[in-house]
């Protein structure tokens, strides 16, 4: 059984579901699908996933999976990258949380906007101020809950960890310095230390 | 041992935690927290949550434990209320991560605006405009899986089916009208049906 991955390179969403797969050593085929140019939304994209986003994992014989942290806790339930502890899984989960609703729509966002779409800060005005805003405060958060700890959950390296690099270690990208925050800085060379570790851009 | 829970009672977020705990019949001790004046957002609270939001969950002898839904799968884990199938628990994570990038920053921030803070259209702007326009959307994907379900996953009242009920059923009071959406209005109908439901506000 070979999984089969729509996916669009760049994305950290993207990146979060690759990067398990591989630390798992999981085969799977990609399938590229450029979000730029509406690959995403065409009527044979949508009727596998109606909400037109990737990354989308297809598990034959099942069906169609979306949302990154849905498709990462699917491949690696049972595996040294979900805590065993109930508390510490609970932890793992809050962190993946709190990327989905505060990081990447902030972070993740402008980078998107800046990076990928080229677009200018005067075109974006307000939004960009109001998003700089709040991805500064999730960098400030994340910096606070790595103080004195190599990773974010159980005490070693979880889907936590993977979920939150994948757009924190390219905020730069997006102009978010990360100087200011020798916590996350520290962390993102101990996640880039993993056995089986690949770039964002990785196929 | 008894579970303390920070919460706002008009909070989506807050009621699927609330109702999570009473259909497992779990006892807690309630302490409200007025997010309208600043009360997530003392130094007090930040000590407890470092992202200054509610639901927050007292594990007494762990710690906190922050966002609705790393909260209400800690608290179900082993339950009926999470799928036993390994690709049906993906699914319900799926929705539950649908819930909190689509549905509640649109929906739910909607009915916060003009329901809690009281703000008008007029003032709200462009703001308001375009997260209409990404509510609809998300109501849109939410009808459309719901298409000739009884539930969101599994075939069962789940934790997807709390997740989503939230803010879904309150979306009128965000000027949200489901009268397009009869799919989400039998499944509403149904939820609000299971054994042990209690209303939003209850504490």
């Amino acid at each position: 059984m070979i999984y089969r991955l729509y996916d669009y390179l760049p994305s950290g969403n993207g990146y979060k579901v690759r990067l398990t797969l591989r630390q798992l050593g999981l085969p799977y085929e990609l399938i590229e699908v450029d979000i730029k140019t509406g690959e995403s939304r065409t009527e044979a994209f949508l009727a596998k996933n109606p909400n037109g986003r990737i990354p989308l994992l297809e598990v034959p014989g099942r069906g169609y999976l979306s949302e990154s942290h849905a498709i990462i806790e699917f491949l690696a339930e049972g595996s040294a990258l979900v805590p065993r502890e109930a508390f510490e899984r609970a932890r793992m989960r809050q962190w993946l949380c709190f990327e989905q609703y505060n990081l990447e729509p902030n972070v993740g966002t402008v980078r998107y906007w800046l990076a990928s779409l080229k677009k200018s800060p005067a075109e974006l005005g307000e939004k960009l101020i109001e998003k700089r805003r709040e991805g500064f405060a999730a960098l400030g958060v994340l910096e606070r809950g790595l103080a004195g700890q190599a990773f974010l959950a159980g005490g070693s390296y979880s889907l936590a960890d993977i979920a939150l690099y994948a757009y924190t270690h390219v905020a730069p990208e997006g102009g978010f310095a990360l100087d200011a925050y020798p916590a996350i800085r520290a962390w993102c060379e101990r996640v880039a230390a993993q056995p089986g570790h690949v770039p964002i851009t990785s196929r």
